[in-house]
């Protein structure tokens, strides 16, 4: 690939990227611990919002989750096309403990200070922030429809579990919430990410199997290897260690797992910069290389932005990836640390790699690791079975008005839920389509079934806020 | 009434209230804060259980509320009636902060400590509790039914509301969500019982009222007025103040609401030691007395079991009620503590009285009396509209397997749900019958309507629980 060719990509990436509907920001006024009295303390908490469409119709509201909300807001177009259908209010609520919603501004992640970081209030946040704003508008009867993707997905689902009387839909797009109780195969997620190399190209896993068979023999054979797997894979410093090694080989993985997330028929940005298709890209690449290893490296380099042909001159993996409590990655920067305090406390995620059922190099991540690596690095530890029963893990079925929404090519996929319980709790896989690719605005190079699916979605929502819409003219 | 009457009553009270049903008794290590994994703290919850009914059948479950458990495993028969009809495990779980279950022991009431005493951890206590119950006995699969009378009944259905994962259907008996969330007149419960004392005798609040005005005609008198007050009402100790007078006032009132919550038609000893009809024998002694004062003092003195006939030789209205954040007062030792904080942080209660809608002596008790009182109490202030927020105020709708039932005589209907709102949530007024008649053991003197009533929520749970039932057999 051209030097060139990476700047088209960059400019096509920002176009798709670029949302054309600006935002006004606002804040409110939030409670740190909505659940003990004692504790008497606010803090701000961000939200985007436009009217732009609004005709007293509902209020479209996104679920941010574990990021800055201006990047969801840049992501998740599909908000617009609803709220413009329905002449509705748009609004983006920022998680808390994410982005410009720090309770204790930049000592929210000391320990003494990071324990008002749950689901159970960030769902009480967008509660108060809801009732908040149609106060203010005087639209305390408009209906409400929730939306996020991912874990912003879930927390729509949670949203309207927990507080139907606020929200009166949601669409849960790729919301592995089976898999974040611990009711689904938490292998599932580097096996679909294998499944898209085989089905880009049959012996791309093949190939990447044997590149880390030798990356791992050149772990094992002291300096030499650990001096040639530097150069090999351009790293601005040489690796030092075994144990480097194995975070280079999770520096690796990520760059797979975001490729398949964010495996869009364009090129795009949320997930890194990427091209369209960008895992036919790299199963070419891999493909076409001269040997294994420089396979792995190309496609590596393609989500890092540093091949040889690209801008980077070399690559730092202890910058570019943090290895976390969370082994598809907890991203970079504060946001980082509170995403792996979630999943230290609550949030139940993928295992570890096992080249058996997926094409890695073995890199464990067990239960029992990952509550010493939380019990070091946070002082806390999961309590089994809180998650499931606090957010009704598998027993949804008394829940209504949810779209669960899942891409066939979705590492994520297997994590949410698989079929319609309901004519009010509908399940909708979406062929061709990578981690909640129907949130994204309309793209002519949509495939036909995300096209389908908003329509879809677009009808059951319209449906399910019918009754209050018609109470509220 | 003689003395020897008296001792009939006190007979049959005690046989009333005697349970036949032994109980086993449990403790479970409860998380301190549900949501919030920084305090590390457990505390040790008590229940109340009995397998003497139990094949196989579902988990009955009294949502203890505020009060040591046992009284309500007294007070609660038909629980036992429903789990021998459905080979039920029967379970009572003790509401924290309440009886024994003190996560700090006698120092849960400091003010550092009282904080995590809210709703949502109550709830959450349950869920946990029961699960536990189930995981132990190997009957994971088996269904919940909930229930509780009063603020008992109110966490049934918030249970039910938030954690449909855990139980599957709950009876609500008397339970006044609306009030509780101010969305219902939150006068009506002086107004019920004023209407009640009318019903059993047209001309008793007239007298009620003339003897009140009496009462403060005294008050403003100065000292010669204290010292007759003191004499009338038998007090131990001659009131000093107009401020005493009112005390005393609270305590009178306090009577009454007493009486008419616990106006069985058999003598009872939950609401305090009462005779069968407490509210038609009152009011005959109001109506036979000499004078209206006179008919207040016997009046009250039933209550308090103190009358020239009976065992006390005078009264202590500072040790016999306690003036709180409830104007229908908060009990007396340390569960009277956990309700004051409760009523000052999340519930909102009746109204004071104002001599126009009800027959009582004009006590005033507002939102800004309540906040100043909490205030210095406890250092705490409600937050508006967040008990409507968090547990659904009068937007339950999307509920379902609830019944709400109500007693025509109870103080507290009008603030329950009053009409059914689909055919899974089912309101039910039963005629003559008090505060949460239905939950108690069937008695002969029972009105015809509390044995329809308990028929058919018997049918409903039963009908509501089929589907897992079936799928466990």
């Amino acid at each position: 690939m051209s030097r060139f060719l990476v700047f088209i990509f960059f400019l096509i990436g920002l176009f798709a990227h670029c949302n054309s509907l600006d935002y006004n920001v606002g804040t409110y006024t939030q409670v740190v611990d909505h659940f003990n009295w004692d504790i008497n303390l606010t803090f701000e908490q961000r939200y985007l919002y436009s009217d732009v469409y609004w005709d007293n119709g509902p209020f479209v509201v996104y679920t941010g989750n574990e990021g800055d909300v201006e990047g969801f807001w840049s992501s998740a177009g599909f908000t617009f096309e609803i709220a413009k259908e329905l002449s509705g209010y748009i609004l983006f609520i920022e998680h808390r403990y994410y982005g410009k919603s720090l309770p204790f501004g930049t000592e929210s992640f000391d320990h003494d200070k990071i324990g008002y970081l749950s689901i159970e209030q960030a769902i009480a946040d967008y509660a108060l922030v809801i009732q908040h704003i149609k106060a203010k508008l005087g639209a305390t009867d408009n209906p409400v429809i929730a939306l996020g993707g991912s874990y912003g997905g879930m927390l729509s689902a949670y949203f309207r579990f927990k507080y139907p009387n606020v929200v009166d839909a949601a669409l849960a797009a790729s919301a592995p919430i089976y898999l974040a109780a611990g009711l689904a195969n938490n292998h599932s997620f580097w096996e679909v990410v294998t499944a898209d190399f085989q089905a880009a190209q049959e012996e791309c896993p093949t190939r990447v199997r044997s590149a880390f068979t030798e990356l791992q023999k050149l772990r094992d054979s002291g300096a030499a290897g650990l001096q040639e797997i530097s150069k090999k894979f351009r790293l601005c410093k040489v690796l030092e260690s075994a144990q480097q090694v194995d975070h280079l080989i999770g520096w690796i993985r990520n760059a797979f797992a975001m490729m398949c997330m964010g495996d869009y028929p364009y090129a795009s940005s949320f997930f890194g910069k990427l091209p369209a298709n960008p895992v036919n890209v790299t199963a070419d690449l891999i493909m076409g290389a001269d040997d294994a290893l420089e396979g792995l490296v190309l496609g590596t380099g393609l989500f890092y932005n540093g091949t040889s042909n690209d801008t980077l001159s070399c690559f730092d993996p202890f910058t570019e990836y943090i290895s976390c409590s969370d082994p598809t990655g907890c991203g970079l920067g504060p946001n980082s640390l509170a995403w792996d305090y979630q999943a230290c406390t609550e949030l139940y995620l993928a295992s570890g790699t096992n080249n058996v059922t997926d094409m890695f190099a073995p890199l464990a991540w067990t239960l029992e690791m990952r509550d010493a690596y939380c019990q070091k690095t946070w002082g806390v530890t999961q309590r089994p079975g809180w998650f499931a029963t606090s957010l009704w893990g598998n027993s949804i079925s008394s829940a209504s008005n949810i779209i669960f929404s899942n891409g066939a090519l979705d590492p994520w996929k297997e994590g949410g839920v698989p079929k319609s319980l309901s004519d009010t709790l509908v399940a909708l896989l979406i062929d061709g389509a990578a981690h909640h690719l129907d949130l994204r605005s309309s793209n002519p190079k949509d495939p036909p079934a995300v096209v389908a699916a908003r329509k879809t979605e677009l009808v059951l929502l319209k449906k399910w806020i019918s009754h209050k819409t018609s109470e509220n003219e």
